[in-house]
């Protein structure tokens, strides 16, 4: 890394916030500031690396080389007026934020750096396997942010607006929504007076399945079918309204996937 | 096992008959016949683990000790009438067909032995970690299917219908929902150019996670808060009608969730 790693704000004190900054830290870069609209996230995460913390962004340091804005989407844009005329880097770490959010700001070098994983404060992260998808205002600061992500991992990629947005969709499915699944399952075999670590070894081979083949080709259970006599056996052990909808909507799902796979087949 | 290792009649030849069929055999029991109402199948398992394939379950053999039936749950009451008057242990496999399925069948050794595991023809299964749910007519028998499930795995329990029926259910969300997220994952992916594997880190990282805390705890992304701002982008993304339905769905359960977590929390 270039001009970027001599002095840097971070604006945010949430997971990706934290889990950037302590990983910058460890490897030498100076943070100058942690700003935070809450008093006590931006003491926390300042306290951890050696920063001042702000509460008010008319204090950010304008001369810092490297400005990291990792607040959520609605608040990006309330965040730019004060980095107006700055010449340092400024990046944002979305997955769903457009590039096109710097536009009009008057801040001549921009790009995204957006970490795909999923950051909880408890939990350390190993950042070299983390794919990072960047982007860039132009060629020079596009070296800039990729310098920047490769402190982190190697698993780097450009892509557009566009493309991002679409892998955070996939990583929203792929995380977000598969760990609800284990929440719900959590919550089933709690009434059966189960522990979810019995779940282990299931978790882990169809995570495993998925290596060899496409998640289409290792689908089993009662939905491939459309097995109506299981399926509404489980319906009548699920109280929740939400969660009944939910099953019915995959089930739905993974039966059209099943039947469009077969036609594909017999083609 | 005792008695019960001699002489075995599967009956299916689906992903579960094959995988229970080829561990005993590999196990060095007999196995004598395979009953599939497709000849190809019957033919294919039957050649596999050296047994005669039958097609007429008039044709069953009424002297084997260990009758599996390993069909789907439809089909389990239609297979008795052809056991009645066996002396030999009569179990099906089913996680959601009830233990009463063999009462007035004239079967006096009847039990269920319920492996949870994702079988697909083409992948091998290490059973040794597989969990077995299990249930018997009486005292005698259950020392005999927990003496059957002993031969594939050290996880055996002894669980009533309706537990191994929750059990069943909290599977289907753990392992056919979850592989479910990861083939809508792989389309949207694919609309982006961008390959499945890409997501494997992420992946990874969110079964670990569950290892350390809950799901509910380890949840992150744009449903918790229930930011819509990321959620609308994500709808406009999605094309498939089904898929938004499920993307909210889920979204507001998510959302519902880390509300009551938040409470809780709090009190």
């Amino acid at each position: 890394m270039e001009k970027t790693n001599n002095d840097i704000v971070i604006i945010g004190a949430g997971n990706v916030a934290t889990h950037l900054a302590q990983k910058l830290f460890s490897e030498g870069c100076c943070i100058r500031q942690i700003f935070s609209r809450t008093e006590n996230a931006a003491h926390t995460l300042a306290e951890k690396v050696n920063a001042v913390p702000i509460t008010d962004l008319r204090r950010t340091d304008k001369a810092a080389d490297l400005y990291i804005i990792a607040v959520k989407d609605d608040a990006i844009a309330s965040v730019l007026p004060y980095l107006a005329c700055v010449r340092g880097l400024v990046v944002h770490t979305s997955g769903s934020a457009g590039i096109e959010v710097f536009e009009n700001c008057r801040i001549n070098n921009y790009g995204v750096l957006y970490p795909m994983q999923t950051f909880s404060k408890k939990r350390a992260i190993d950042f070299h396997e983390v794919p990072f998808f960047i982007e860039a205002c132009d060629e020079e600061n596009l070296h800039a942010v990729s310098a920047l992500a490769h402190i982190f991992s190697d698993h780097v990629t450009v892509t557009t607006s566009e493309q991002r947005r679409k892998i955070h969709l996939g990583a929203v499915f792929a995380c977000n929504f598969t760990n609800h699944m284990y929440a719900l399952t959590e919550q089933i075999l709690k009434e059966a007076g189960v522990p979810f670590e019995i779940m282990r070894p299931l978790i882990n081979e169809t995570v495993q399945k998925t290596k060899e083949m496409s998640p289409v080709e290792a689908q089993t259970g009662p939905a491939v079918r459309y097995d109506k006599t299981v399926m509404n056996k489980h319906l009548r052990l699920i109280e929740d309204i939400r969660t009944k909808e939910i099953y019915i909507k995959i089930s739905e799902s993974i039966h059209a996937f099943a039947e469009k796979r077969e036609k594909e087949t017999n083609e």
